[in-house]
């Protein structure tokens, strides 16, 4: 069946249309931008009083952390370092049954949906049963995940992660003791997990060694060479702290980014993940070699990682996209005005983005919410675009935070002030999965979330 | 009538309670905190799946200016700087008839409430007509944005603003010719405008010289003493950007906080507004004064401004309220983590504020959203705790950002990820102004702002 989507704003193609639908075909592909008096063999959907926009992308996420959000932060956690935050980390990643990890998902994703995200990348970490041996199928966890995600209707990315070893001269972390696996099984897992995906709509996988830190250098070119053979996505950690830039320095004579250059593992399927401390030279190989760059500044913010130098990276053409990483709040267009706002802060001047590149700061910012973290998660999708998927969501016109908002100044409302309370409806791929704010399956997903929380509180 | 207000969690007297409700008397005070089966004869208000917590406390707020939100960002404004912010703050000032003021101030202080916010500190600058003389009666802008505060049942300190000049040597700007009064006859409007507030319920009126740029000294003094006669509160912007320190020095030879420290500007009724720039030295005056600061970082953020050092006012027990000032956003939760945040992004660690004077971060946090900002507009409230007004909102358990929120971690859930979409009930002096998310002058509300920014649009 043939779709016409009216709504009042429609924002396709990279830009705002008024009087305007999007018409999408019975395979949940966009076909094109249409006024509804030329369209007569479609079922028309009035969306009176929305606008409708390309969903969000998510580029990077945990959803296992969701479990212990704002439970890091003071006295309640004993204190509020990096180091406590990693014990709740440990302590989370240590509890969760694969049953646990399927409902906290679920949660998670539920979230994504309601803050308009409509594709996740999920840089999966847990592999192993509790005492940290293998389970009998070494992708049992993974495929919870990609089950919630299906449950919930959002597309995914599962980014198999491989999480080798503590660091370099580290005795094993038994925090980590779920995480492990030697790089044989790795990329036996990692392929079988690709077969398993094949033929599931709106499920895919990618390879993603976890850092420098966690996957030696040797182990990391196989990776590479087996994605790239693959046609596979690849993520991976890069520079989030100092630290890690010293440990690899101690270890190779050379800091992340220029040793993963040199040694072929970078290219334009290649996304770095925070990548916050790079020296120039590091972001000119970046740029050179045509990877992405998904920053995760309300994590980043948290976690006390530092600021990413957004303007180098727009005027070196570097693609950025947006992830919610650690689940400490979910809304990736308060990303996106992060990533502009941080450097506000820094550099006491306003409009640090816009202009470069001859690029409109909110048009910039819209596009990496969308489109890039698409393209960095090797799926189609982000504009709105005749053959892409019609993944979008509407937004309340009347909702207060944009009231006003009309074709000029469309997708700056959206970066600069869109809060979560004005959005409706959801499709992926054509299809409803969320409508005027309610999922069918919300409150068993609620409720089961519930009983894994409160088991995740006693057991403290 | 008495009433028990019964949610699920009941943040009051400074901490959460699982099983208790809110006791309200009949003139809208809470009476205390008791559990349902020791009250016989009140009348029970079941919020059930809800949790209750104090009213949010608007400290700085400039309404008009919601009328160019996310228009002064980048190409729709021409480029996105300061001066074009400036610009087009001028454009609006001076497009508003009384009627208009009316009309954005309403939609402004809706979208306020529909955030949590109980009360609000309105710092007025538009006194004049458009041509820039005063009207017959001096307060008519004023008295517009009170009578729309009690439209639409929000509580108000209107902070009546004395703006005098451009600045020290400056020509008069024609941008600003709405704002400008003498002394003198500000000072009767002020007189008069106290008296038009007595007797209104939730309506209060404080001083507000704008800055030491604005005002000088002479008068400044004069304000104050007039101030401290009336009991009336005083709020001014003060060291928002080195340039104004500069300027301040140039004709005074002292920076602005030493300068009014020196000449007995600054006492416990004082609030300094933005406070960014401010020596180790003066920190410790305005500490040893009592006077609060009143921190604005979604607008801060926006503008350029810098990082406020929330942690060395913190070690000084300086008081810090909040406020959205700009309207760039409307959300307090988001300026009292940012409070935190600017800090972790600054310095690299977490935890900055948490333990300070012993406090927790999200007690501090939390109280400073609350109650920190009732002190500094000169209203009992912000900790429901007896003899208080029963100023509260609710939030919706089931919402997806604090779903699993428990009596441990709810002030860290409200700090640190509540949003918008979770508040449902809104209650001023024991009486609800918004219930269920509805308020039942919403949709004319909206109607009239469409007009008014319709207009504002056309003019440019």
């Amino acid at each position: 069946m043939v779709r016409l989507y009216l709504p009042d704003l429609l924002f396709a193609e990279g830009r705002a249309h008024a009087g305007a639908g999007l018409l999408v075909g019975h395979d949940g592909r966009v076909m094109g931008i249409a006024p509804a008096e030329t369209v007569s063999d479609a079922e028309i959907v009035r969306l009176a009083g929305k606008a409708l926009l390309p969903g969000l992308a998510n580029t990077h996420s945990h959803t296992f952390q969701r479990l212990f959000r704002a439970r890091a932060e003071g006295r309640i956690s004993g204190g509020d370092t990096f180091w406590t935050w990693r014990e709740q980390m440990y302590r989370a990643a240590g509890f969760v049954s694969p049953e646990d990890i399927y409902d906290v998902a679920r949660v998670t994703f539920l979230e994504m949906l309601a803050a308009g995200i409509t594709v996740v990348g999920e840089f999966h970490y847990l592999h192993n049963d509790p005492v940290g041996q293998p389970y009998a199928d070494p992708n049992t966890l993974a495929l919870a995940v990609m089950r919630a995600a299906e449950s919930v209707g959002i597309r995914i990315c599962l980014l198999r992660t491989a999480y080798l070893r503590a660091g370099y001269r580290r005795e094993p972390h038994p925090g980590q003791r779920r995480f492990y696996e030697d790089g044989t099984n790795y990329l036996r897992s990692l392929e079988a997990l690709q077969h398993a995906a094949a033929g599931r709509p709106g499920v895919t996988v990618g390879a993603a060694p976890h850092s420098i830190r966690a996957v030696p250098l040797s182990v990391l070119k196989e990776i590479s060479a087996f994605a790239r053979a693959k046609e596979l996505p690849l993520h991976m950690h890069i520079s989030e702290q100092p630290a890690e830039n010293e440990a690899c320095l101690a270890e190779y004579g050379q800091t992340p980014v220029s040793l993963a250059a040199e040694h072929g593992i970078l290219d334009s399927r290649t996304t770095l993940v925070h990548a916050i401390h790079l020296t120039d030279a590091e972001f000119r190989q970046v740029a050179a070699l045509g990877s992405t760059i998904c920053s995760c500044p309300t994590t980043e913010r948290n976690l006390g990682d530092g600021i990413f130098p957004a303007d180098r990276t727009a005027r070196l053409g570097i693609p950025v996209a947006f992830g919610t990483d650690s689940q400490a709040q979910i809304d990736i267009l308060e990303d996106a005005r992060q990533n502009e706002y941080h450097l506000r802060l820094q550099q006491r001047e306003r409009g640090i983005l816009d202009g470069i590149g001859g690029e409109d700061i909110a048009a910039r910012l819209f596009d990496s919410a969308t489109a890039a973290g698409y393209r960095a998660l090797g799926i189609a999708g982000g504009k709105l675009a005749a053959g892409e998927p019609a993944d979008f969501f509407t937004a309340d016109l009347d909702d207060l935070a944009i009231l006003g908002a009309d074709l000029d100044s469309l997708a700056a409302q959206a970066v600069f002030v869109l809060s979560r309370s004005a959005i409706r409806d959801v499709a992926v791929a054509g299809r409803f999965v969320m409508e005027d704010g309610r999922h069918p399956l919300a409150a068993e997903i609620r409720s089961r979330y519930r009983a894994v929380q409160k088991r995740f509180q006693e057991e403290e």
